[in-house]
């Protein structure tokens, strides 16, 4: 298993949630619509202690709620809270890229589309607060009101080119 | 480690890149400007085996390349290709959701500025090719041209809601 990451970082929490394949599979399945430990199972091939491990992860993380259903055998069922349903801009920046990525054109296995009409979504684009279109080089990270005061500053680009 | 997952899906291709922590720490560094072994190392505090594995990994996906710079006891450097630049876009979606879900406001460790301006990013948005803003529920995934005939329809929505 990996090691929690102690710096404190936008991205290390996050990966503290899913620095992890199968917690992302199960997140997907969520979206999808899966609710149950079985739907889960079936759909990603996933070991049944595994799953069971990632699903009160992300329970405890606020991403899933549990609830008893009351059913012989498949008793529970988990939902996507808000927090969960908030992670859709991720899935969808992950989604373009791998089909920008590694699929050629013409053969990305899924898209993304607005429910109704069917338009497909175009690229996620960075926009200031003037509504301007920025380019994703020109986004950088900077210390942040919470960045800790030993923590080294991130850098905002490559100072040593390419010898 | 997690097992590679079969199934044609641009998910799954992602996490056979990115199923692990260790991978985006490093790529974390790399958009921060680390290039070398002993940065990443001290930046992230991963074991020199794994760091080893994780890169080769990297640089076997294209995501970074690796120059010889034939210096003593420091003689790689490693870089991000266009395709590693490109997964910018998942890592803005990262760190605005962990700052939003993660921290309370005004305790975010870093935050997202556009380079010369310093103007604050706005949180990333879908847009269709007319230019609508779309709300992010509406943002479905549908089987695409490369979908296997086989493979089960990704379902648009939950059709159980919570009893």
């Amino acid at each position: 298993m990996t090691k929690r990451h102690a710096a404190i970082c936008p991205i290390a929490g996050f990966l503290n949630i899913f620095g992890d394949a199968w917690s992302w599979l199960v997140v997907r399945e969520s979206f999808y619509g899966a609710t149950r430990f079985s739907e889960y199972q079936r759909n990603t091939g996933i070991a049944k202690n595994v799953l069971s491990d990632r699903l009160k992860k992300l329970v405890d993380a606020g991403i899933l709620s549990k609830h008893d259903v009351g059913e012989r055998g498949s008793r529970y069922a988990y939902r996507l809270t808000e927090k969960g349903e908030s992670l859709g801009t991720v899935l969808v920046a992950m989604v373009q890229w791998s089909n920008d990525q590694l699929f050629e054109p013409g053969e990305e296995p899924v898209q993304l589309v607005e429910r109704d009409s069917g338009e497909p979504l175009l690229p996620l684009t960075p926009v200031d607060r003037q509504g301007r279109t920025l380019r994703w080089r020109d986004v950088i990270a900077v210390p942040g009101p919470g960045a800790p005061e030993m923590e080294r500053k991130p850098r905002s680009s490559r100072t040593d080119e390419p010898s």
